[in-house]
């Protein structure tokens, strides 16, 4: 009876140190996964229409979206963490002019990048964000550095890179985000504004980058980055680094990742609204994500989208624009990009 | 029928325009309120035990909590909003070295100030906040205005100062906020720091202000300032600017002012959990600020407290500290000012 409860015993641990470490250390296996693996990312909501949308830009678009989710689900087959794979595959859309994050970030009022980015991890609730860098890269991975290494959650403009030299983290010249497509943005954005000779509200960047995904623990996680608004005042903090606004995971409820009017994600609380809609509403992840992008943020005045994901792998990716980039594979391995609303 | 109906409408209107002004503008008249009205502020959570505390200290932060609630509560008398009240409550705990806000601000661990600031208005969900400031003599001022004088939410350290500077907010020389209390408090962090050869966690800086008001038209306002934590790092976000984590308010609910380890408020979306509790879980705001206080922060390892208000004006005040600098005048009129939790 005794050594049947000791060998009872050693498979527990055995079987608790497999679940820790998942297939990753299984050398020259083929990974096997207990839970469903999943991973979603979007790479920014706005004014997209087939119409409008010249066939090789899509295939551009379609072509990084798709680099991305492989090598973030790459992550999640060999057993790595969500939180791997959100930072991976965001890096990887933050390295490209397409999108409003790292490299092609728009520009502010006074034609310089000021990039935001968070990440968070669904199992502790810890979580990584900086704001206001001109210097850094990729934002993503700062944010985690911030949540993995510093005792503090956000970190600002000087004090981050601060923070991020001293950690190896790479800079660059603040002239590395100075792509011709956001002066050109920021120059037409200033014309409107001395034709209204008013000061315009900045406009919609469009093109904020985020991911979701679900690893083989169990575990969620969720990632953004933005260069916000074209035109935006300089020192602005969008939604994107601002934890439960545009960034958010539990792993009893969801992992979202938000894009749209950053300010109307901030006053709703946007991303953390989701959870709490599942959490004390007893909703469903797309019952909660319509409700707050399709009704709660609309009422508000705010447009843009989210990606979420469960920790059943069911994703939802409403938007309350034309159209949103976004893309995932799911937890039957299909791969799968989107543009447009139909 | 058709002349009732014109006086009827009449009617309706004047009564609406009553209801927006308030008895503000009924010169020479006793302020009628048709709402209760109420006001509750705080200075701060941590280690504050009657043992410890002098006679003469404990007089001097009864007696500016004192002046707070006055001042805030005159105008809610006179008809004003409860944005004003709240505003002018915290403006008048930033102006005093009692409190790690304003000139009382703790330091980072470069020796200088850095302050945050919030304010929201439950009627609109409109907010304002400010991060990072070096110069700022009222950081909630600002926040004021980032939310109505600006396209923005939130504005961060250079950005945050030109836009203060460009729209006549006090400036002040940054040796302003280098009380030698606070010197004090930063060189014995660093001492400590020595001694264990490490880099330690920030001290908890206690004392954040904030205050929570509910005006004659049902309008509830929240507004929260600090200079964060002991020996933070330079650019340190907490949760006080942040809408969701540190403050709140939402006339369909309650508004919240938060005090206490701003890392674990930010990942617990603190302030807006509390609503959530209320609005999808159907607590009492009692209910649903002792959960997320004494339950929910605690798991995490959160040690703080809030102050909220509902739009009855019930009020809560819970913390999971030794004691919350903390005062109210409830809806019958009646002072309280408490330190310690018995």
């Amino acid at each position: 009876m005794r050594a049947r409860n000791v060998v009872a015993s050693a498979y527990i641990v055995v079987t608790a140190v497999l679940l820790l470490v998942c297939p990753e250390n299984t050398v020259g296996q083929a990974p096997r996964s207990r839970g469903p693996l999943a991973i979603v990312v979007h790479g920014g909501a706005g004014t997209i229409s087939r119409a409008s949308m010249a066939a090789e830009l899509e295939e551009q678009y379609r072509s990084k979206l798709t680099e991305a989710l492989q090598a973030g689900y790459a992550i999640l087959e060999k057993g790595g963490s969500s939180l791997n794979a959100v930072e991976t595959a965001v890096a990887i859309l933050e390295d490209s002019p397409l999108f409003n994050a790292g490299r092609g970030a728009v520009l502010t009022s006074e034609g310089q990048a000021e990039l935001d980015a968070s990440i968070m991890d669904g199992n502790t609730l810890k979580a990584g964000a900086v704001t206001v860098l001109r210097h850094v890269k990729n934002p993503i991975r700062l944010a985690r550095l911030v949540m993995e290494r510093s005792p503090h959650v956000m970190l600002a403009e000087e004090g981050a890179e601060q923070f991020a030299a001293a950690n190896g983290i790479e800079m660059v010249d603040s002239s590395y985000f100075l792509t011709e497509r956001r002066i050109n943005e920021l120059q037409r954005a200033k014309e409107r504004e001395e034709k209204k000779k008013q000061r315009a509200a900045p406009d919609s960047g469009g093109g904020t980058v985020g991911c979701v995904a679900l690893d083989c623990n169990g575990n969620l996680a969720a990632a953004t980055s933005t260069g916000g608004k074209t035109n935006k005042y300089p020192g602005r903090i969008g939604d994107s680094p601002i934890i439960g606004a545009g960034n958010y995971a539990d792993n009893h409820t969801c992992a979202i990742s938000g894009t749209g009017d950053g300010e109307y994600f901030i006053r709703g609380v946007a991303a953390y609204d989701i959870s709490a809609l599942m959490l004390y509403g007893g909703m469903t992840l797309q019952e909660a994500a319509d409700t707050v992008v399709m009704s709660k943020l609309k009422k508000l005045g705010g447009t843009g989208g989210v990606i979420g994901l469960d920790g059943k792998g069911n994703i939802a990716m409403p938007f309350n624009t034309e159209g949103m980039y976004r893309g995932f594979i799911d937890k039957d391995g299909r791969l799968e990009i989107q543009f447009y609303r139909d």
